[in-house]
């Protein structure tokens, strides 16, 4: 028997496995491939990269482009492997020994417990309300009464699509022990248009975190990044290996990053959608469908199971959270191209009708 | 004060800035990029990727692809961020508490002793002779004396260059307690012509780490994979973000991996400049060339620290190690194109000789 980690193999294989779907509409992605003026861009980067060369530059280039836009400095960033990995490296850099708490919104993203664990942390879940707002003063006193090392919130959060206003996290930001670092986790930002960026430069223990996977359309190349006060960076770095990013997904992202005024109509086009789908679906005979601020939509169906299973018969994907904890009977829905929200909400009212 | 883990201060950043050289023999890549028809192929797959979805059958297609030429399954492969994370990961799952023990050589991998560290286990050097050779019944002793949960193998080895035999593998492999994982780096292993892959049949407590940065000139990728028993693959894909793999840098490996006879030649030629530099250097007066079964020369000089500063001003970047244990006075040159070769070669000469 091989001497494993302890813990380990307590912990879950997140499921990455995927069905040939026609509409795939569970992950969240962006349905639209790169605009054709940023791949013909992107092409001629790729063209010219030195695949033989460790990744450095690009590195730089894309930590400066980031440090322009938000008029910060380039040591105020760090860049990883999709959002994800800068949240896992923060619950490694902030968990240990069982001892370390860290506090997150539930329900929420699905790995912040999974990360809890791999961290050797004490994952702490703090409840939100029925119709998923929080109440941001039991937020803190829970984070403050729990002496927690970490304290996270997803806003807009994922998977109920509701977005905390800034003055809520500026509440939280303000009232919660400065030893206790606060990590805005803003996956969805773009179709929210609400940041708490501006509170980075008075609170010193506040971080960012951004991807290129949502509203970028850049999945494929896992890249995200954070914004921090640069003694919170230069300690979250020890815990990355060296030329833990790759040049190909740098400049990716560099090329996207420097022509995002290029998503601004498609991303008006995603809001539209999710609320003409969100207006369509509220019609529909016991569909209870939760407010949003991002690319997804979702709802809560008593048949939730069988309408995910009668939905991937039509091979239309979506993700059904089944009796997970304050989920129960939920499925979420990614806001697809305009033919393909008809198609799956068709099948949706077909089968809501015929059992109301 | 944020609460950091305890421990993550001292890990080092490893550095990775670098000047701007005008020959870069420093870090073992490769001195040539794709080869035009790999190039030609690579940019065919780039411009019709799903950018904005998840990888998920990238990954597959390579693992199938690697697991059809070693003639074992696709649950035998692991695929990482470069061999670095495979590294990383297999230190973590086989680390924790500061009681689990990691036996490796000394000196190596530069980065071992710092995986170590960041896992929370004891990591215990085991001193290679004054050639660089191993005793390999000691190291045995060691690992079993320790009651180590993985031994760790570069073969050959960074940065002394020289190979262990497959024999000597296979007895540290029989010798070893079972419950004992046992690791065999094999980055620069194309250059050697030598694994130990086909113990793995009879072992089922040895990890092999391949990496397509060096002999596949593919080091911007990041891209490297192990082979291991399915019950070793399934427990350390515990400790892997969900899509931690990019399907750009997943496209790429693939393609490379598709045409590696392309790299045939180039790999002879590389072998053949190793051994036309050693020969040369070795008539050097005061330079001690090792033998070398990789894309790089190790070599001993009184004044390697002033020879690294001289060649620098020359924009000649080399990797000195200064005054670390085993490595005093040694200098890396990693095999570049013969131009180059004779370029840096003629800089040591004229600095060594007028020394001399």
């Amino acid at each position: 028997m091989l001497k494993y980690r302890n813990g380990l193999k307590d912990i879950p294989v997140y499921n990455t496995r995927e069905q040939d779907w026609d509409i795939k509409v569970n992950a969240n992605e962006c349905n639209m491939n790169l605009p054709p003026v940023v791949e013909e861009r992107l092409m001629g980067r790729l063209s010219c990269l030195a695949y033989n060369r460790y990744p450095t530059e690009e590195y730089d280039a894309l930590c400066d482009q980031i440090a322009r836009n938000h008029r910060i400095r380039k040591e105020n960033i760090l860049l990883g492997n999709g959002s994800s990995e800068i949240i896992e490296k923060l619950f490694y850099c902030f968990g240990g020994n069982k001892l370390r708490k860290i506090v997150y919104p539930a329900p929420s993203f699905s790995m912040y417990p999974i990360y809890a664990q791999a961290a050797q942390a004490t994952g702490i879940p703090f409840q939100l309300n029925d119709d998923y707002s929080m109440d941001v003063e039991a937020f803190t006193e829970t984070v403050n009464g729990q002496k927690a090392g970490l304290a996270v919130i997803c806003n807009p959060n994922n998977p109920t699509g509701n977005g905390f206003s800034v003055s809520d996290i500026e509440y939280i930001a303000d009232h919660i022990h400065p030893n206790c670092a606060l990590l805005i986790d803003e996956a969805y930002m773009e179709f929210f248009g609400h940041t708490a960026a501006a509170l980075l430069h008075d609170h010193p223990n506040l971080i960012i975190a951004r991807t290129f996977s949502k509203a970028y359309a850049l999945a494929s190349a896992r890249v995200g990044y954070m914004l921090a006060d640069e003694r919170i960076v230069s300690m979250i770095e020890k815990a990355f290996m060296p030329y833990h990013m790759n040049s190909l997904s740098l400049a990716a992202a560099d090329i996207v990053y420097q022509m995002r005024h290029e998503y601004v109509p498609r991303i008006q086009m995603i809001v539209a959608e999710r609320k003409r789908m969100s207006t369509m679906l509220d019609k529909l005979p016991g569909v209870i469908v939760y407010p949003s601020e991002t690319n997804f939509l979702l709802i809560r169906y008593s048949k939730a199971a069988l309408l995910t299973e009668y939905l991937a018969s039509k091979k239309i994907g979506v993700r059904c959270f089944g009796k997970d904890s304050g989920l129960r009977d939920c499925i979420r829905i990614s806001i697809g191209l305009r033919e393909e929200n008809d198609i799956w909400y068709d099948a949706v009212k077909a089968f809501v009708e015929e059992r109301a």
